[in-house]
């Protein structure tokens, strides 16, 4: 007896599922214990041409009564976004169909609403796919490390503007310049908005902070910087210094290990560190783990057929938990910790100033640092006269004493312009 | 209710095992839904010294009782070895509790038997810290990839050779120099000779591609070659060539797909490749599938924690499948590939010969290697006279092609010494 599957969505994604789920037919069936058979695939228009060869007999804009059809076991939604993907997938949950997804902004936004219809209805939810592509790493938090206790989740999630900042880094290229190659070659979209103001990273790094740290965290909780103010001279400088700058996701625990932060937000990283070495539009996650130690995950984080594959996985999955009567494990919220606000973040920071080239000058910005308990590590002058510049690299602060000092220091009559401030990650594990 | 578990050995993984489910009780009650109980603890001898905390109570010599107690519910392996953990383990499953194990030897040498016990059981074998510690990669293999086709499986297994030559690159000591640091250390056992020898990296592979490949594949399979007569001059020459030496174990399908090869062997890698920056005693393992595309898993790949981390995520596993009723997925062997022989392996090498200073040597040497059709790439001269050394690069050829050249050189009289033989991946995709 075939496990029968409804698709909702034929896009980039979808249309790589239908074909893997035809060219692999005999290896799933043979995986599962029982073969897969499509019985429909719910579009938005009927005519449209698609990269997968699809029955046309398949085809309806009905997705409703596609995800309640009572033949239908396990319901796949590939069409992102916030509705109508949710109202299906509740539709779907509600009947007691299983739910294999890859929609993180979804996920991220109300995740509590799909958990829990997913816990009424008896089925399951599986979403590898919502958090970087084909990198299993939503399996591996959630089950490898069931019994340990992670400190921290540190990676580049977002493929567009990896692509962006490895270009600028590689090439010297500017932000505007480098968007517009990622824009032509299909890395990066029209409206680049989602990508490059670190939307999508921060859905992913809230979807990732809830698994690690069994609480449920929402986008909302996110701090989110994107990468459009980064500079070609930013990255110079970074790379003069031994450092290159990257889009974080960083989802870490206070020392008390009673709250956690998770923001997103370019940094700068020691080029020896591992995700240093992570170019193109490549995604790699470090997961920092108390008994395991530093384990990272790399791979394509976007992608058709990639994205498909992680589908796939939690489709044979969810069919095997079908078959057998019962379902895999469910959201984990019991630690219900506190998310807490930016500025109890603690890490390093590189702050670069324009300053007036006047005997006194150090001691006077470096009074304003120690006002706010913010130790320095190291100071450099760049330049004379009217170029001249302080680049400081502090120790660990909190964000807030950091922003302080930074409000002190645009006070000062001597510093003409807080040229840029910068995190630095990646030097020291928790 | 709690679920009682019964633990095999007590050593530097079991005592990590012991604590952690001392320290991390609330935790695991909690995700998992019942509380643990450690009901009793099989070891050797009662009185020694041990890392962690175990109530006397629970000490017993009499593991055959303690695995077949009405009372256990799950039993963790961490003895090592095949006797007496096969029968032990055999004596668990066929009274129907599950099994953690950590017992690569024994999965390698005789997987069949354990995984049909675990079927006639109705019960769970899962061993996630068989292959690499603390690396979720079984669990990736067997479910994230579940709806992929893997193409190849490259890595470096064995985090004691992976020290030694890791400090013979940075250091230029000998391979027994670094082998005695590396033993000094704890790296290295005394007898070293399951690493060093290429059978623990084997015991690994042959798990690993029976996984890949939904395949039965024990150590007798691989193909396996140590890394005892590595060089300080072979290191120092890939060096210069912009290459690194490393212990590899590579599982990798035929191109027609109906075969695959296991091997594990010294390899150069190029010094750019992610696997060339895996330093001291990490693992890493590549696997490329053909939707995934390269996925990279990297972590501590041995010792007590790491290890005990793996175990515990399976022992959450296994735990909720027995709340549930239920079971994970089983071995799954439908492909049933052939593994073919070594001579079928085609790849890229690396030959330094010490060569008579005469003209016509190059010559002579080419026409050996045309002879078995095996397509020369680079061929350099270092040195004059009595030091003259011819160092070839090959296109892929068979490793029979090879093998039959080297043998012809070996006869020629203007060959002085065929110095070395390398095998070079990495540099390729299937």
């Amino acid at each position: 007896m075939a496990l029968k599957v409804a698709l909702l969505g034929c896009g980039v994604v979808g249309s790589q599922v239908v074909r893997l789920l035809h060219e692999q037919a005999d290896d799933l069936a043979a995986r599962i214990g029982a073969p897969l058979e499509l019985a429909g695939v719910a579009v938005r228009r009927l005519g449209r041409r698609r990269d997968a060869e699809v029955d046309p007999a398949l085809l309806t804009t009905d997705a409703e009564a596609l995800v309640t059809r009572d033949d239908i076991d396990i319901v796949i939604e590939v069409i992102g976004g916030i509705e109508p993907a949710r109202a299906l997938i509740l539709a779907a949950l509600n009947s007691g169909k299983s739910v294999v997804t890859a929609n993180k902004a979804l996920l991220a936004e109300d995740g509590a609403t799909v958990h829990a219809a997913a816990r009424a209805g008896n089925a399951d939810l599986y979403f590898e796919a919502a958090v970087a592509g084909a990198i299993p790493l939503v399996r591996p938090l959630r089950e490898s490390l069931a019994g340990d206790h992670v400190h921290r989740v540190l990676g580049i999630v977002n493929g567009t503007t990896n692509y962006i900042l490895d270009k600028m880094d590689s090439t010297g290229a500017s932000f505007s310049d480098a968007l517009g190659e990622a824009q032509a070659l299909g890395y990066a979209e029209a409206d680049p908005t989602a990508d490059v103001e670190g939307f999508d990273a921060a859905a992913k790094a809230a979807i990732l902070a809830g698994i690690a740290f069994h609480s449920r965290v929402t986008a909302a909780d996110v701090h989110r910087e994107g990468i459009t103010e980064i500079t070609a001279a930013d990255v110079a400088s970074a790379k003069a210094m031994g450092y290159v700058i990257k889009l974080l996701a960083i989802c870490a625990r206070s020392e008390d290990g009673r709250s956690f932060g998770v923001r997103v937000h370019p940094a700068m990283i020691p080029r020896t560190h591992p995700l240093a070495g992570v170019r193109e539009a490549y995604n790699a996650v470090f997961v920092e783990a108390q008994s395991a130690g530093r384990l990272m995950f790399y791979g394509a984080g976007a992608g058709g057929a990639p994205t498909a594959s992680a589908v796939l996985g939690d489709i044979v999955a969810v069919a095997r938990n079908v078959l057998a009567g019962t379902r895999g494990s469910e959201e984990s919220t019991y630690a219900d910790l506190t998310v807490h606000p930016m500025g109890e973040t603690v890490t390093r920071y590189h702050v670069s100033l324009d300053v007036a080239d006047k005997p006194g000058v150090l001691a006077r910005v470096a009074d304003m640092f120690a006002k706010q308990d913010v130790s320095i590590q190291t100071v450099r002058q760049e330049g004379h006269g009217a170029d001249a510049q302080l680049v400081l690299v502090t120790h660990r602060a909190s964000d807030a004493a950091l922003s302080a000092t930074i409000e002190g220091l645009r006070e000062l009559d001597i510093v003409r312009d807080v040229v840029s401030v910068m995190r630095v990650e990646g030097e020291d594990t928790p």
